[in-house]
């Protein structure tokens, strides 16, 4: 069966900044999800800030595998009963990519638990991007390293906990380095953070980096849905020897 | 200088239960702020969800090195903007300990990113910690494992992101197991989950686990304090080639 | 394709010992690999000690996608020439699953350069492995636990290097508990210990055991075969500047 | 009580090179020793490959906390059985600082189980180090980053395990990027890789390396010291419900 891939984008500056609109006239959501849909077992579809609840409700993220998030300038607007929505489905077991800018996205922090912040510079520089895994799933086809001519730079330190595995590791032109490609897993899910991406420059025309996003849907994959619980299991395994103490009850009923 | 601890206790059960009373008339906290108190460099204070602020204000934060956390039945009455504070602070260095049924606050769950959901049982069973890290500051003093006549049973699965270290594992009477001393980093602070602590078992008259929270209290501590941040940079730190495209701007500006 | 699997054992047990050899006429090594062949894409052989080279010559493990190891009283017959052998294959991307008493292997020592020592009790008790990653593919078609009526024990401190995930935890009738499914990467290769397999329990009857095996199999083979190599590049990827100094030269070729 | 270190260089390259000589007319061990022993709380001493038993008899490894490693062109020469004798010293606790080219050693790739390769340039290009960790104690008093002016470049992919935490990463003037400063722990001891140090480099001359060298030695030192075992342990500390079946014993002496 095909992995089903939701490409969340905030979608506000191909709307409103002419040199975005130029690369991106349909949205960031739309070039990413075309290329998923020609690739073999993969459906994209697509889901927006604007859209009711967000494009994510119940129903879309029940059907969702993979969810990729790219948002920049309103981070704010996300509502927080979305994010809680997201993050269950994330702990059940659903995949989530997270994009460039998306750093600061109150569901990468939320599932983190950390500041995420950087350091950044817009100088339209070179970044090569070092391969460190080349036996993970995330970087089959890539070579040694991914070059690009022209990004915005994300500097370390970045405010992450120590990723399960740092797949690429990134080099600026302008002296800085950065943990661009990290894996984590959190509940039965996958999340993998990609820094390429800012809405300015052409990554997402650059055929590897589409390559490595194509990867990460396959590999984001679940592997089992579980749903939460917390379960009171009052017989036990094995016996329980007599206890000569009683100790009262209290427990939350009491609370 | 002193080690400034404060330790937060819901305190409600000991108000309305007489089982737990009877334990520990004046508090969780107060038993185990007492305890530190007499330890060589440690001061210890109290802070309560019925406090205003839940005891947590600002300028208390600002003056504790590792905050002790111990809730049960009210999780949800702590305030998510206490929470919010909380969090920036563990973030930015301080401490936490995290005890027993805490494995459900706000504070833990919001830290992780996961349910830390667990199975249960209260039957007042035999407990035998087993010590993974002997030479881990957090096991000073103790021998191979920790028994503990009568607990409440919590089990595997226990909803967590791998632990950085795992100190102790459970093994219960009735059959289960359970990670029962986990630590974690995020941003600059150290987290440290304890298992042992039911209200109406007295866990926290036991030497040993009270040889592992002033353990945990020493080693928490800060080793360095920094706020957040997540700067514009723009001058690099390299001379950056001359670009023959624009780009034009988009940013949050724009947005 | 299939995953090429080879099942070695040290195969002195069956032959000299009749309470092995009434369970594992042919070698434990015969029963796996026979469950192993009849699943589907799991083609497997089997090589011993005391076939030349221990079975293990370069063309076979040139043709050896996944390792299993099983051996016990005879870990120092292993030759040094052969471990080397195996582990630069394992870091060259072969999968290598190491079993119960195996932990003492020279290889497994090799790969995670710790001591891997524990302790052990043989009183045939009962042990309950609990699965703390039911997303995992080495947990496939595995419930909550696995419950072995007669084992030997086997108790913290394991001394290993921290698993990069933790599969299954050991409960054990005498108390004790064991970290008893660990997972670990080295170079390109997958690393799997998994505890039960006592020569004189029918361990390898048990259909939960060796569906785990099955996993394992399939889970641990490699994504990617890379030789070693440390290769000078002295051709910068970016200009450097230049340097009005002369350091001279050291380097290997002076040593 | 004092840390005492024990600073073992290959200590051939001074005497046959003369722009090593230059740089350090006593030896790269000298100089390293001769700072350590003007910080507080720090005694150190030297040993060399020419020594007998390589300086490292088990009297020395017995009163050494932390070892410092650096060498390069002659690591084939260190005989296998003084290995042996401190990797057994780190896993009982003792710490191990191994430096630049040391990541070629017996000993380092010992304690890791991989190649520990990399690529390298010698260019006398420049390096920039980023500090990820500016709450970790091998960073005290150190900035955002340490700047070296020429070094030689040492690239990803660095085949190493997954370190525990990722101190420092490097930018090189070239054009690549490499994992500078690892740390990871074996045993009861803790290891750490520091990158810089080329010995026709002034590195050991830069204040920032040594402050980082000190701080190593101060965090690598015991926290414990336990010899190994793996012990029979016959009785249980839970009784063993009585077995219906005799399953016979095969065990070690009947191997």
């Amino acid at each position: 069966m095909s992995v089903q891939v939701t490409v969340w984008n905030e979608f506000r500056h191909e709307k409103k900044n002419e040199a975005v609109k130029k690369l991106y006239p349909e949205g960031i959501h739309k070039i990413i999800a075309d290329h998923l849909n020609k690739q073999e077992g993969i459906e994209a579809r697509l889901a927006a800030l604007d859209d009711p609840e967000h494009g994510l409700t119940e129903e879309v993220l029940a059907n969702t595998d993979v969810l990729f998030w790219w948002g920049h300038a309103a981070h704010g607007e996300v509502q927080d009963e979305i994010v809680d929505r997201v993050q269950k489905r994330v702990l059940e077991g659903m995949g989530l990519i997270v994009l460039h800018s998306g750093h600061f996205s109150k569901i990468f922090k939320r599932m983190l638990g950390t500041n995420c912040s950087l350091k950044w510079r817009e100088a339209a520089e070179k970044e090569r991007l070092w391969n460190l895994e080349p036996g993970h799933p995330i970087t089959e086809g890539i070579g040694e390293y991914i070059e690009l001519a022209n990004t915005e730079m994300y500097g370390e330190r970045f405010d992450i906990p120590t990723p399960d595995k740092l797949i690429f590791v990134s080099w600026f032109e302008g002296g800085e380095v950065f943990r661009s490609g990290c894996v984590w897993e959190r509940g039965h899910g996958r999340i993998f953070y990609f820094r390429p991406g800012h809405e300015t420059y052409p990554i997402y025309h650059n055929a590897e980096v589409m390559q490595v996003l194509t990867n990460a849907a396959r590999w984001a994959a679940p592997r089992i849905t579980m749903a939460d619980k917390c379960p009171n299991v009052p017989e036990p395994l094995e016996p329980i020897s007599e206890k000569d103490v009683d100790f009262g009850k209290a427990g939350i009923v009491q609370g």
